[in-house]
């Protein structure tokens, strides 16, 4: 491997940038729109020479021996190919959330107040095997306005070198600057590090990829960062719920996709909903393979079926796994006070007919999704009508949740005027 | 002085905040403004123990030989209490942000998807000599339903004690946590390192002090910081400006007050209206004890005039000072190039009659607030309609300019359902 010096690589690579997002700011809705066709146009035709780069990466991680799930991630065909492409085209589809104006309104003064919504500026994107990533990323980035550096995992570098060369090109065929997007060109560690520390040229940090990643990223940073840690989400079960509607959504909630961050974790059931609910709830997850660990009460409840004895740490614990803890409750009260203490701030939902308890529940979990009766699966960027999103945000400023287009923009303030001056 | 443990101290006064702001979240708009209210009528009976603290903190820093600046900075009377009294009963007439439900609308799904605004959590408030800032952060910061750990500066440290007291006592009086406000009683520098590495207790820093103070917060910080930079405004005449409304708006961005960060720094002039403009600016100006640096092309123009010779660093100045720099540019281009690159982000003007001039200032000027045909002096809360602020960000992320109650809170997805799952 060539030496690379890090930081001087990132001066360039961040200058570049700077420039970059300089122009996209100002860059018109239709030019930005063209440039995204354009990328899916060029996809599709380089799907050849991305698949050739793609079994490059592939051949490399079998050979240092990757585990298979990685490789799943890693892995393009060209049905992935084209959800990259037409993921491009539905960007191009989204309204155009820079030069928006809100609430303009007149003050004493005569003078008129507003927000108009402009790009955030640079944003260091870094994540980890997905390739497809490098598109949605890119995509996303440049209809808000921003110019972006990317910095995927090692072993896609050649899937993730092809593709950004394609947005490139389709930037530089719609009069835009190719250095809107770039792609850190190497696996050395250090630029990590480099783009990290690089706060005179970037604005945000997105890490997305595994708890490992993340840490080290909030860690190191000097930029500040959108970050998105566990989803330890839960389900509560009120007095008050309709047995069918809460087995339908704790069902859903576990067992739609395991390795989401959405999926629920930990059920909640409220003492007084247990013997009707629970049974059934529980025979409905061990059909589906689920394994049960609950508290004592859930074990007396459900004593002719297979639940473990749940420890400390299964409250804490985000399985990503066809695994669930259950804990019966005194009250709501109790249930508010066990996900304050345990959840991660990511999804919560409540199930009740009772109108106090939802809007209680509602005022009180102080997580980035919280729900009234809907499974935790319907968290996502697509489901609350983003278009897309370019990952969860579990940190508090800014944005929380899911982050779409509107995540990567910022407001000014605009005062339009009439001569009018303080006195 | 007695030796301090600043890592103890702080972790005790980072729990006590995290729990009072699980409370302060919840409490209702009626408990809150009830507690402002007691605040300020508990400051009004205290006055004369606030002002007898206020008086030990003149002769200590008279003592210690401190500038006469700072000294009226640090000084209260009946009339400064009186204003602080008010400011929280003004913060109690505000509208209550925290629980208001944004843009909740139907999606295909089913589900009821919207924005609920919440408070922030915990806000790490360091300031530096003026004490009426204890009484000013503390009430936006119980309104927007936060806990405030408030850490003053050392010279105000007797009158800030006086004042958080009153606070603290309202608080209790209200049915409060008189922990969601605590001031750091000591001047222990090593506690502002404690304060600014409590990313598990503060979820946000808000500095408000000069740039020494901005700079170490923002080197040192591993909790997200809200910054204010400096102000290096511009206010720029165009082509088309009206002469008297140039004139108008120029004298009052500079001369209305010269310490604020809003005020103009640098004027910049279109060279079609520099002949017709500027000689009577720079009179005006003169008149009124202004020293003018101009560009060679501003010094043909006001040749009769007293304008010295601008040098490189004056663009970049923030004089707070009755100086201000004149440039004339060859268009409105020149212009917006002049503040990309000099600029601090802070507030810039454009006097024009001319639509297209107008909206390209406004859509490609990236400053926190962008004016057309207003005072730069406008850069404020009261101004803008917030009803107060706690400070002004030249950051990006978050939250852009005057920072208001609604600055100080976030929002969080709801999602009303009726049973929906994800299929």
């Amino acid at each position: 491997m060539v030496e690379i010096d890090a930081s001087a690589m990132m001066e360039s690579i961040g200058k570049q940038a700077k420039t970059a997002a300089g122009c996209m700011r100002m860059a018109d809705t239709k030019a930005k729109n063209s440039a995204l066709h354009l990328a899916a146009t060029i996809i599709r035709r380089q799907m050849n020479e991305i698949l050739k780069a793609n079994s490059m990466d592939m051949k490399l991680a079998e050979a240092r021996g990757v585990e298979a799930a990685l490789l799943d991630r890693l892995l393009l065909n060209g049905d992935r190919i084209e959800a990259m492409a037409e993921g491009l085209e539905q960007i191009a589809a989204l309204p155009d959330p820079v030069g928006a104006i809100d609430n303009l309104s007149y003050r004493p003064s005569g003078i008129q107040v507003g927000h108009m919504r402009v790009p955030l500026g640079v944003i260091g994107m870094i994540y980890e095997s997905r390739p497809n990533v490098t598109a949605d990323a890119a995509g996303l980035c440049l209809k808000s306005g921003n110019a972006v550096i990317l910095r995927g995992g090692s072993e896609s570098i050649h899937s993730n070198r092809a593709i950004a060369a394609c947005l490139r090109r389709a930037l530089v065929d719609a009069g835009l600057s190719q250095n809107s997007v770039q792609l850190i060109d190497s696996t050395d560690r250090a630029l990590v590090g480099a783009l990290l520390t690089s706060d005179s040229y970037v604005d945000v940090i997105i890490p997305r990829g595994g708890k490992s990643l993340i840490e080290r990223v909030t860690a190191e940073s000097r930029v500040p960062v959108i970050k998105h840690l566990d989803g330890i989400c839960h389900v509560y079960i009120d007095a008050s719920a309709d047995p069918a509607m809460a087995l339908a959504i704790a069902v859903n909630a576990k067992t739609h996709r395991y390795g989401v961050c959405n999926a629920m974790e930990t059920l909640l059931v409220h003492q007084d909903a247990a013997a009707e609910c629970l049974p059934s709830i529980a025979q409905a997850m061990i059909d589906k393979g689920v394994e049960l660990r609950g508290c004592e009460r859930t074990q007396a409840i459900c004593v002719e079926l297979p639940v473990k004895t749940a420890t400390e740490a299964d409250w804490a614990s985000e399985y990503l796994a066809a695994i669930v803890s259950v804990l019966i409750v005194d009250d709501l009260t109790a249930a508010i006070a066990h996900i304050e203490r345990y959840a991660s701030g990511h999804t919560e939902s409540i199930v009740t007919a009772d109108y106090d308890s939802g809007q209680r529940f509602l005022r009180e979990v102080d997580s980035s999704s919280v729900m009234w009766n809907a499974s935790t699966r319907f968290a996502d960027g697509f489901e609350y009508g983003l278009g897309a999103e370019i990952g969860i945000s579990t940190d508090r400023l800014h944005v929380r949740g899911p982050v779409g287009l509107e995540g990567l923009t910022t407001q000014k303030w605009i005062v339009l005027g009439h001569g009018e001056i303080r006195s």
